[in-house]
């Protein structure tokens, strides 16, 4: 059984930026060398960064990507890392590039999966399952492939897959078993969701059974927008042994040796081609093809054995803690901000912000700005200053009063447009902060609070970041506490944390006149927004009736805030961005035009 | 050859508002049954509106839809129209409805066709191509239908389609000349594009020729979020001959007298299956079934003939003009808003919003502006007051620099967070009056604008609806030259239309310190944003390079404030907003990294 040192770069990249990314591969590569690798494997997309979204359709990145493959390629032979295979997703697409007039969206753009070698692109693949739910639109962007590559690399047939190949049964994994492979790589830019971690190992488990060969798995980590990569990279065997796994968040290159099954026969190494068969083993079939090819190197023979180990899972709160961080540090790093500033109100959302940016960035990178009002509590005040003395961030005062004044003084306001007014001249001293000193303004407002538009537009939504926008409010509690339970000096003020939370817009507001406990709203805004559930589904799950008619009522009119509020790290299995398009002229209403079925 | 009487409804539906669109059909059936038709077509998903978005994947809405078609049906009829076939789009489901959380994503749901007749529903087709481009996301949502519908009427058999249908060659309409239909129904809720009236024509030709039947093309009129449906339906022969043709932006009944083949031999009534097979004269095959269906009733016979007669073509102008008005109207009407608001700062874009929306909505319902600082010129004001006047709008007057010194006061702030801060007053001013009276506000930037970031984030960004989010600045002069020709009095003063544009954010201020003049801009803008060309191909085709540089830079970062912009009407090929998906973490250089090919 021949010997194959797995190396499992589960690294960070960055969309568009492909000469940064080149370079990280080549960096990650050199590593996997030394540790004394055969082949690396590196994410989904890893070239270009993942997703591109409508990049696609310019032909301009899709030749740069295809170009610098193959640059890629001859740089790694002249780095000394010829004899590495190296696995890596990029952009491709069929023939030479269509002017734009004529090109057809998305035709012959593929999601695709290169092996290098000796300088050389060896073998592509172009991903088959294409998933266009939830935040990926797929079937916008690429064609699927149709043939698996199957690479001989030391005397072990090497199958390529890409992501989503993974999910779906059927398909490549089928045509591996055909193919008589004996090592899957699965490459993969797979986002982060509370929990998802939990549904892995088993789908991958699945998969390798299908295959009857071992799986290796590989992850990306890091944020780009909206969406956090978790790693979570890992290899099990076709009997389901979970053999090594990395941690989530962590960037590094998880290095195992792996024994493999010897291939059957020589293949032809210019690449021969397969037909499409029914599997023979399983009750699945594949309509794909196989394509054959070879790498013709003696692989050189490691003397010690290595095992990359199985790290520790962590708990949930420690997942989104470090979702929200790697979310945030990497959209203000990616996108070269120094610094962030925001609103300080006392309250628990701006606290636990604050403590997320100053774990992501540090104190110095960090503003904190309280705003006081004629509304304001005295707690609020010294609340905020507790929490700027125990996270060492940035703090400043900027009471809001004169400027609300000037603005009373000359409009006739009541009601709510004066309690907006306070919040929206808070906005505008956060942005001409932001305009004066280059701070990225960060919002607060939490994922129940979103969902039934307690907030004001251009007020205390201001911002380009929003490290809370799909965490419930009883979550962000809970994350709260946790934090202040983790070694150091716990960063959230008791206070924050216990007292009941208020807007502070008029005398002794509290959110509770507007809204139910959030231990009630919670679970209707899951049910509703995440799940998809009915008035009568809600109510059927014990959900108090008026208050349900009364709650999805806020959140249907609430969707335009939703259209122009600011992008946020997703953390569950649907956030309210491009992973929740529901249109803003809608005028069903749940109860009143439905009927229980 | 029997004579079918055919009413194409082309009329407006909203989102949600199934109660309503239901008797919105049972008003128009009335209307087409008053004039002797024998079949009534409404457009796609008229039960529902379109495009219904995420609402697709709730349970209860999807039920809602169901159960209304069969209520739609027995009410038809219980008004005396049960001899009258209505041709009815919908949203439908196989089966009973998963329980939410079985229900994967689309599956089972379909954009579905019904034909009711006698008080039932005789018969569905579920559509066969699913658009997944542009503002489309159909395969999201929906199962394609494998099977043609034919429904034998008076002696005719009746293929059902729906929209996508007729853009795809193969498929429904090669199916239907198997089938041997004598006529093609085709409902449409097709959104507008500058010029695409233009390609229906010749489409519907190429299709009548594929079925070698005639084509009745039915297609929505009315706003919904950024789109905005033109109506433009009509009836083609096989033969290619134009019988009628509605007009644009009208809601109206189009009825007209088709004479059409006797079908072969006798149907089962109660439904049969034809298996699918090529077509015989035809090299584009398709691999769809045939359901026939028969309506078992002597037709009424018309002694009079009726002729829809062909709409005049109207100019670009008036198309897009239209457009606007319409998609304004809805957005506010559909919503429920009173009236508008928004800034007039004596330059031509507010200028020409304002005359939108009196057009859309009468002067009665459009509150504007003048929010004058120190920097705004005498001519700034005059020139507000002048549209003011002609327009007969309600005209209010707010001087900003009470509130600006506030904030200078309080705050060190200079150079752009001075500019910015002005800006930002305005929309805290224009906030206020939408929470104090009720209004929606409106915002004015227009696509050269909010393309290369030529605004103030939260500042004139502000408002809920932009008319001009999809109009570059050339056409903003364009329309408003054009709608000074029209009939009463040009609502546009001329000192609007030929200054020089200016922010006048500081002294002497010009749009030319930062920008190019828009005819260098616009046709830059229209090659990178609409058309995807890169920076290589925008230089070969004639524009400076270093301008080009420059132009594509700030259109990249400018993402971010995009992200958060209000909706408005589409009316190009590429709008802003669902049409470009773009992130904004993108380091992408055009030029820098990409190479000559």
């Amino acid at each position: 059984m021949p010997t194959l040192r797995i190396a499992l770069a589960q690294v960070n990249s960055t969309v568009g930026d492909i000469p940064g990314n080149a370079a990280a591969i080549r960096r990650w590569s050199r590593q996997a060398a030394d540790a004394g690798a055969h082949l690396v494997a590196f994410p989904e997309m890893m070239l270009t960064g993942y997703p591109i979204e409508d990049l696609v359709f310019r032909n301009s990145f899709v030749e740069a990507s295809r170009q610098s493959l193959r640059t890629l390629a001859a740089d790694l032979a002249a780095d000394g890392l010829g004899d590495l295979a190296v696995v890596v997703g990029y952009v491709d697409a069929d023939g030479p590039p269509a002017t734009s007039s004529e090109a057809e969206p998305g035709s012959g753009r593929r999601d695709a999966s290169a092996l290098l070698h000796g300088g050389e692109v060896v073998a592509t693949y172009f991903k088959h399952h294409l998933p266009n739910y939830g935040v990926f639109d797929e079937d916008r962007y690429f064609e699927p492939g149709d043939s698996l590559t199957v690479v001989r690399l030391g005397g072990v047939d090497v199958a390529l897959t890409v992501c989503e190949d993974i999910w779906q049964a059927g398909g490549p994994f089928t045509a591996a078993r055909r193919a008589g492979a004996g090592l899957v790589v699965n490459i993969n830019a797979s986002p982060y969701e509370l929990n998802k971690d939990d549904v892995r190992l088993p789908l991958v488990q699945r998969r390798a059974a299908e295959a009857g060969a071992t799986v290796a798995y590989v992850n990306a980590i890091g944020g780009q927008d909206e969406l956090v990569f978790d790693g979570d990279s890992m290899i099990v065997t076709a009997g389901g042994e979970l053999l090594t796994r990395a941690g989530q968040f962590t960037e590094q290159v998880l290095v195992h040796d792996l024994d493999l099954p010897v291939a059957n026969a020589e293949p032809n190494p210019e690449g021969s081609t397969d037909a499409a068969a029914p599997a023979v083993e399983e009750a699945i079939s594949d309509n794909m093809s196989i394509n054959r090819f070879a790498v013709q190197t003696e692989l050189p023979k490691n003397h010690d054995r290595r095992d990359g180990g199985i790290a520790d899972r962590i708990a949930d709160e420690a997942e989104v803690w470090s979702a929200l961080t790697m979310g945030l540090r990497d959209y203000v790093n990616k996108n070269r901000f120094p610094s962030v500033v925001l609103g300080l109100s006392g309250g628990i959302d701006s606290a636990v912000v604050a403590a997320i940016a100053v774990d992501a960035l540090g104190p110095d990178r960090v503003v904190g700005v309280s705003m006081p009002s004629g509304y304001s509590s005295g707690h609020s005040k010294d609340d905020a200053a507790d929490l700027a003395k125990r996270t060492g961030l940035d703090y400043r005062s900027e009471p809001i009063q004169p400027m609300v004044d000037a603005f009373l003084a000359n409009m006739s306001l009541s009601g709510t447009a004066v309690e907006n007014l306070q919040a929206r001249v808070r906005g505008v001293i956060l942005m001409a902060l932001s305009n004066q000193e280059g701070h990225l303004v960060l919002t607060t407002g939490n994922k129940s609070e979103i969902a039934v538009g307690y907030s004001t537009l251009y007020g205390d939504s201001v911002g380009g970041f929003n490290p809370l926008k799909d965490v419930p409010k009883s979550m962000v509690w809970q994350l709260a506490r946790w934090r202040n339970t983790q070694p150091g000096t716990p960063p959230i003020p008791e206070n924050s944390i216990t007292k009941a939370p208020s807007a502070e817009l008029r005398p002794d507001q509290k959110d509770s006149d507007s809204l139910p406990d959030y231990s009630v709203l919670d679970p209707i805004i899951k049910g509703y927004v995440d799940h998809d559930r009915g008035r009568d589904e809600l109510v059927a799950a014990g959900n108090d009736a008026a208050l349900v008619d009364r709650v999805l009522r806020m959140i249907d009119i609430a969707e335009y805030k939703r259209r122009q509020s600011a992008p946020g790290t997703k953390i569950s299995g649907k956030a309210f961005g491009r992973d929740r398009r529901l249109p803003i002229t809608n005028l069903f209403q749940e109860g009143k035009d439905s009927s229980p079925f």
